[in-house]
């Protein structure tokens, strides 16, 4: 993290690109999407050589994670999910998702979830992100059709977004103050099912 | 909705009380909550007599309903739901959501729900809200303790701010394309689980 004393006559100029490739590549993935957007075309948009963003990012993963500044490394959080059998995934992904949340980034994520919700562009890009970065980990190695991991990843996104607003950030009492252990009793058999349960099963609608 | 073209000359006053009615009513609300809030004390902190608050709304319900500015009155989408037996509640609640979600007040529901989360006052407001006019109907009439009920409404929350974010904000695919009639499949049963079921029985962790 240190920067070089020598360079720092120059950082103001590197730091300005830096900073126009970022702002080009939030643009062109949340218009765009992950797949759709090319690094050529984010240097073009900056006005930047190609080979200036090989230099700041590395690779595209690389430019999509530091555009999306996220205020915890997914990859982390979420190590061993998906090396788990999915027939007893949920609870270890609820288990991951309190222990981050009560941790010291929870200041961080509560900004991040209120200042991405309120912005559209913002929000585009956290759909790409929730995608490629947490949904592909905790829907790896389900069994069906890509269709049906994704609805399912979808379903059990929906019930994690839900539980970190209401826990976290609109904070409804008795949930928001209830014990760890009692919130994965009753959320991880939601997401159990949703990961690998009957979705269309008897008595779904009565 | 027409105003009196007579009076047009004394709007300006009018609007300016009622509107410095609403500023302290919101700042109160979201701070102190609906039942830590008075008129009179409403009255005092915008400067005007408490007269004046009743003449322009009436009661305190009326002023938290407007001071909150719902795109939708929840009493109307959720006609019904609150008479219904509770042990099969939950298709009713998710039909009346995705109704209201995927009618023409939409956009305003888009827009209150970025506005809203996006700011810490509105969100302490909308808190008191949900509480106060969607939960209370939602669990009215069950079985269990106070704390009980509070718990399974807000885990009936939980489950229904994701799916409309997912939804309708995110829009993750293939969910936020789904048809009404799946969703309504795969979310009843958990919504249905949170009102009436075991919460904490077996299988819950494995």
């Amino acid at each position: 993290m240190s920067v070089p004393q020598a360079r720092r006559g120059r950082r103001s100029s590197g730091d300005h690109s830096r900073e126009a490739i970022l702002t080009a590549a939030r643009r062109l993935f949340a218009e765009q999407g992950f797949e759709g957007t090319s690094l050529r075309q984010v240097a073009r948009e900056s006005s930047v050589d190609p080979a200036m963003v090989h230099h700041f990012f590395g690779g595209k993963d690389e430019l999509f994670a530091a555009s999306v500044e996220l205020p915890a490394d997914p990859a982390e959080v979420l190590a061993g999910v998906e090396t788990l059998d999915p027939a007893v995934r949920a609870e270890a992904i609820v288990r991951a998702v309190l222990r981050l949340w009560e941790s010291p980034a929870q200041h961080g994520l509560v900004a991040y979830v209120r200042g991405t919700l309120g912005s559209k562009s913002k929000t585009a890009l956290m759909r790409e992100m929730v995608n490629r970065v947490i949904l592909s980990r905790v829907v790896a190695g389900l069994p069906g059709t890509p269709e049906e991991r994704h609805l399912r990843s979808n379903l059990v996104a929906s019930q994690v977004i839900g539980l970190m607003l209401v826990r976290y950030v609109i904070k409804l009492e008795p949930l928001a103050g209830a014990a760890q252990e009692d919130v994965i009793k009753m959320v991880a058999p939601t997401i159990q099912r949703y990961l690998t349960g009957e979705l269309d099963g008897p008595g779904a609608t009565t």
